[in-house]
């Protein structure tokens, strides 16, 4: 299971505008870098900043408005004639330097170190396109110790789920019977992630992370494979169609006074990264609390390193681990499960008894 | 101007079954073609029937569950495996055959004519693809004298248009001065026609029908070049921005109540097609009843015959014709307005005359 994305091609793909257009226009995306750079004044003022890939330079012109001394707007594609004008638009020359160059041949002027790095980088199902790896990059080689990432740190959830705009009409589509053509689609949609919206009523159990990047220590080797054993309960009676893949970006919070998330689930408002779905070649019915074990493999393409190849295994429920506790309703979670709220209730039991002791 | 589309790969882009469940998902499609065949029963009965470019088989069962006797399902690509078990699946394979080839290679039984050739051929802008050739082709061969071709005719429209959704944003986008992108991104999609949805008050004039084709008479070579030069008058203040191009596809009435009419414009509910926009690389701040004068030109490329190339050339409203009546407020306009309902005056009073006559 891949995504094509050929490694040549990959600076040049960004100098199609409409590309940038689909990226500014994702209200979620380009409000949670204002928001985080924006609500930061007080940081900003006065720092120097690297915008790794700043594209169009909007990043960049954000720092400029928060008050940063000096940012240096990476762009490794034809665009940074572009971003140079969009500077000079907004009056910032003075303040931003776009530099034509990919960041692992960047050198700053006396080995000048930065304050903060913004960048946004992230691929479908975070990792695709493998961007990250420029940005850790640019970390170790140009990051103070002590400087801000923006994003800092990144999460991968996933969750099974039912996709009944794919799959629950071919019964019966306008009079005709399509269930050969639901079947052969479903088989040709389990060769490849699907990019797709999935309605928060589509999930079948709760989200579990399976994959959580610091990005002020991980290491290029450390994005080379995620992996993760699972089981959850179903949430509801339902059809298990697939597995839900999303990611959630999370800001420095230093003068802001909320920690800024950009969060592409299923419960947040939709981005043009959407969702990511893995789809199982048949499906299976689910009662409700009936244990859906799964492992998801993301792994690095030696090959092509921008690709990551996503591998779904259903497990027996029986021969896994379950998770402490379990949503599930087989019977050694569900006895654990009455130990636990027995413990909890000695527990309290107790912290009541010394209270009345107190009280003598 | 041009779209691109490689010959070669015309057929086995059609195996793609995400490319089907978008058409057959594409209601106003499938519920015209529905409508016009199943409203029409008594027509279809024991009729022998062609449907060039099957595809999953949709209207060939559809003409089945009329009353066809006969069925030919000509499906050139792959597809057609699934197409025959489609079939299978909805019990007519007594009466549909499906057939593995382009239409120009089908040999019927016997030189055995058909009654009526259903076809889906449609492409942005109608005519990209150039998928009619073949339905033409067929119609020559293996139609009936008097036969019936569903659609039975087509009708090409254009209309000025203002595209906001594209344009009016950057001047102060998310506190960010990005004209520089707008006028780089104007430029960029002037090069190609853009698919995209243009709502009713964007359109900033009565549409013109450029292209009448009747599928009875029409040929090959009726279809390789199509021009108009237009003047309409802003229907209100607004930005020329670019030409709105949609379709219209018109089935037999035999014996359903009302017309079936398939329309892609933008009053219509959206379909897959959407509309075609060719955009200008500068826009134009026009006045409510200012002329509008352009021509467009639609021509087949001589190297890939399944392509066109549109060109809009922008006219002097002073040196082209403008249409009687026409809708603009230059002075030999509205001078000819004047006169013709002077002259529709005289006409009430002399027909007043002769009534007042008649009474005495």
């Amino acid at each position: 299971m891949e995504m094509n994305i050929s490694q040549s091609d990959y600076f040049t793909n960004y100098e199609d505008l409409e590309i940038h257009r689909l990226m500014l226009e994702d209200d979620p995306r380009t409000d949670s870098y204002r928001r985080a750079i924006l609500e930061n004044t007080s940081y900003f003022k006065g720092k120097v900043v690297m915008d790794v890939g700043c594209g169009t330079g909007i990043l960049s012109i954000f720092c400029a408005q928060a008050g940063a001394k000096k940012v240096y707007a990476i762009e490794a594609s034809n665009l940074s004639n572009l971003a140079t004008n969009i500077v000079k638009e907004n009056n910032f020359e003075e303040v931003i330097e776009v530099i034509h160059s990919k960041v692992e041949d960047v050198k700053l002027p006396n080995d000048m170190k930065v304050d903060a790095i913004v960048s946004e980088w992230m691929g479908f199902y975070l990792l695709h396109e493998g961007m990250l790896d420029s940005v850790l990059v640019a970390r170790d080689r140009f990051l103070k110790e002590g400087g801000e990432m923006f994003p800092e740190s990144a999460v991968i959830y996933v969750a099974p789920c039912s996709v009944p705009q794919l799959y629950n009409k071919w019964t019966n589509f306008h009079g005709v019977a399509l269930s050969t053509f639901a079947k052969q689609l479903r088989a040709s949609k389990s060769s490849k992630p699907e990019i797709m919206q999935i309605s928060p009523e589509d999930l079948l159990g709760a989200e579990v992370a399976m994959a959580w990047i610091n990005l002020r220590e991980d290491t290029v080797n450390d994005l080379n494979s995620y992996s993760i054993q699972h089981v959850v309960g179903s949430s509801k009676m339902g059809q298990y169609q697939g597995l839900c893949v999303w990611f959630e970006c999370n800001f420095p919070q230093l003068s802001s006074e909320s920690r800024i998330i950009l969060s592409t689930g299923p419960e947040a408002k939709l981005t043009h990264w959407k969702q990511t779905v893995i789809l199982l070649p048949e499906e299976q019915n689910v009662e409700e609390q009936e244990p859906i074990a799964f492992q998801l493999d993301m792994n690095r393409d030696v090959n092509s390193p921008r690709r990551y190849n996503l591998e779904l295994t259903l497990l027996d429920p029986e021969e896994v681990d379950h998770p402490i506790p379990c949503t599930c309703d087989m019977t050694k979670c569900i006895l654990m499960k009455t130990v636990m709220l027995q413990h909890a209730l000695n527990q309290n039991n107790i912290i009541e008894d010394e209270i009345i002791e107190d009280d003598e």
